[in-house]
């Protein structure tokens, strides 16, 4: 799916203002207007993708390099200690604006991301199957 | 943090048994043994650091990497097509094993991951001192 013409890309072009905290050449950072916390923000690659499936490796390895720099700073100017780092693919998994986004939330009394961590039952020989579709896929 | 000596220097070492769906020389995967849904994944660096922000740049990237080309598999796999990534960081923000890790976590009916959304107010002149401080915690 096609990410041009999203919010995003007209911030990374500059056509809406934000608040940038980083730029390289394949990766764009801002603070998130509707924040979870203070020090909330958004990691975006340049290229116009919806969904992290469908990333390039070039800008799939720029956000992973970026990411851990980004969170330094993030901790640095918060002083937030624990934080998660979240990534929505699809409107059925909360992913509000159809452009590839890294958010870096930190944890602070204030505010942060609230997670529901329900597991299910897989079953051995379940989970042998479906390792051996996983790496079958990835061949 | 050092994280040598975790759960899961032992499962990339081998010493551990596991469902492993990916390996490359910076890079290990496999399936999560108490899964939100079917095809939860966990990617991690070999590298054996506790949070995000501790990693070089070459695992950093090589997780960024490899992270779309194993999302496509999971759901290639397992039919979803929404699904989040999740990395959390310190104990406050939902960590359990104190080496790096990436969760791919497919949603579906059966289940997923579940997230509670609560923005935090934050004034302009508060995200213009906010975005000032990252940036230059960037230098």
């Amino acid at each position: 799916m096609s990410a041009a013409g999203t919010i995003f890309s007209k911030i990374i072009a500059g056509e809406i203002p934000c608040q940038c905290v980083y730029e390289d050449e394949r990766v764009f950072a801002f603070l998130d207007i509707a924040p979870l916390s203070h020090g909330h923000v958004l990691v975006l690659p340049k290229e116009a993708k919806a969904f992290l499936h469908e990333l390039s490796d070039e800008s799939a390895a720029a956000i992973g390099r970026a990411l851990p720099r980004i969170c330094r700073a993030v901790l640095a100017a918060t002083g937030a200690t624990s934080y998660n780092v979240l990534q929505n693919n699809g409107s059925a998994a909360h992913q509000a604006v159809m452009h590839v986004h890294f958010h870096i939330i930190p944890m602070t009394t204030a505010g942060g991301l609230g997670i529901a961590w329900k597991p299910v039952h897989l079953a051995s020989d379940e989970a042998v199957a479906l390792a051996t579709k996983i790496r079958e896929a990835l061949q």
